[in-house]
């Protein structure tokens, strides 16, 4: 049997606290592999999918992987290639780390390389966008960018993917933390008002640029000082038990800033060196554990890298 | 009689089109001078106003020049040195180019100068705040940091002055033009929703989040993409005539683009060069001289040195 072509998308964490919508970057660790190899019948077949509890379809057209693949492939006018895939998730779903994007991303990643295509990674967002789209019915890709691409990716335009990627600082770290709890994304999205004040639309949009000077400069003084969401965490802190404490476990252990992670239940904190990283990812733990809410940690640079092929 | 220490302050050009109350850039040619000399009584005493047909107050406390500078003496404990102010204005007084950031910027300046103050530029930034508060009451910086410190300046939070110099581009020309229309900050103020859509928030902060992006990476194609307003022009343009026109005629003449300066009438086009921007400028003039407003137009790079002393 042929070994196949195997790929990885890492996991992210879009919105970065004053870019929600906007701003996301990837981490090591956890994320999406999978294999592609030559099928025996024309098309894509989606043969296994492990990793999750949760019943993913092997249905091509309802799978976020075999959905961005199958839109890749009709471009390239190679719908009736015969492919195998098989996905293996090593990261959770519903946590607020772009498991869906990750999905995604190594499908069409891993189909593109399959068929040796001339199209480079930027071409292949808007695949993975669409992949995306149907598993959580948004046209966004704070996910899916930085999981294909690498790095803190900013977008200016979702509609025509209009994005850059940003510079990251070498010491850069994020601790993330998922509390095994439940949010859909739907409902974090609903619970959003959709008007914002116009002294909170300045000052978050200060924030925001700051935020981007500040990763041109690698300056983490001015990265502390502009990671402040006004807008969107007040309204989502609420679905996510002990957010504060865990904020304030964070900050007071002087990480740069602390937000969640998405639409949630996972939450960030970016560090400007890994042992304050690891001392918040401990604290954290600890909290959550004394509550009995099984949680995962993850300590993590801001993966540059992007999908990768083995 | 001693001929006095001289100092220049700039106009400048507020918002930056997506920037409200955040972003400003310095301009060359219009101004204010100031001429500062040892006085004869104890204090501050402002001896004359030239270049403006609008009564401005000599009295020190209610001028804004005066009342910056006086903030600076008492700061330093030298509110009894006797100094005598000049002030020679050189640009157009109420036409949206920081008429009166430029006076409390270049009396703060003169004064620091005259002093021999250790204060740098920076440190003071409050003063010539509290300098233009008198004049239009808001707190803001938007205009009196590019005037004091020259190029882009981005404020995160204008409460604690926390600001940035942004990179400008070498080939970067605006054409500014002022039409000799009467609009007050006031009611420009007054006219904007103090809401924003969500949608319209996510939109513009991504356009200044990669105006910023743009501009240390000296990429003319992103700036292009990222000049646009959804927020505050809309509101505004319709308190300048002619106000489109002339946004047609900088983006049909290769403009990058094309917003009112602060609160107006002025409005200003961005260019990658000067030709363009003599063009826009004289197509502009054109349009407005057929329409019988009279007008100014300038043509500058962004400045990058702000206040100086001759």
């Amino acid at each position: 049997m042929n070994s196949g072509l195997k790929v990885f998308a890492p996991a992210s964490v879009a919105n970065m606290a004053v870019g929600y919508d906007i701003l996301g970057f990837a981490i090591d660790g956890p994320g999406d592999e999978i294999i592609v190899r030559p099928g025996k019948s024309p098309g894509l077949v989606i043969k296994q999918i492990t990793g999750t509890k949760k019943k993913l379809p092997l249905e091509v057209e309802k799978n976020t992987a075999g959905f961005a693949a199958l839109k890749l492939m009709k471009h390239l006018g190679e719908e009736t290639m015969p492919i195998e895939m098989e996905i293996h998730k090593k990261m959770p779903f519903g946590s607020g780390l772009g498991s869906s994007a990750a999905s995604a991303v190594a499908g069409v990643f891993a189909v593109n390389e399959f068929l040796k295509s001339s199209l480079g990674k930027r071409d292949l967002v808007k695949f993975a966008v669409q992949g995306e789209q149907i598993a959580d019915g948004a046209w966004h890709a704070d996910n899916v960018a930085p999981s294909l691409l690498g790095g803190i990716i900013l977008i200016r335009d979702n509609e025509s993917l209009d994005l850059v990627k940003l510079p990251a600082p070498d010491g850069l770290f994020a601790c993330v933390v998922y509390p095994h709890i439940s949010v859909l994304t739907k409902d974090s999205r609903a619970m959003l008002s959709d008007k914002v004040d116009l002294k909170q639309h300045i000052a978050q949009s200060g924030n925001l640029a700051y935020l981007v000077a500040a990763l041109y400069r690698l300056d983490f003084d001015m990265i502390r000082r502009s990671l402040t969401d006004l807008i969107i965490e007040p309204q989502r802190a609420t679905l996510i038990p002990h957010f504060y404490d865990m904020k304030d476990i964070a900050l007071s252990n002087n990480a740069l800033g602390f937000s969640i992670s998405g639409a949630g239940p996972s939450v960030f904190a970016l560090c400007e060196n890994s042992l304050i990283a690891e001392t918040v990812g401990e604290k954290i733990k600890a909290l959550l554990q004394s509550k009995s809410i099984e949680n995962d940690v993850f300590i993590s640079k801001i993966n540059t890298t992007g999908a990768f092929k083995f």
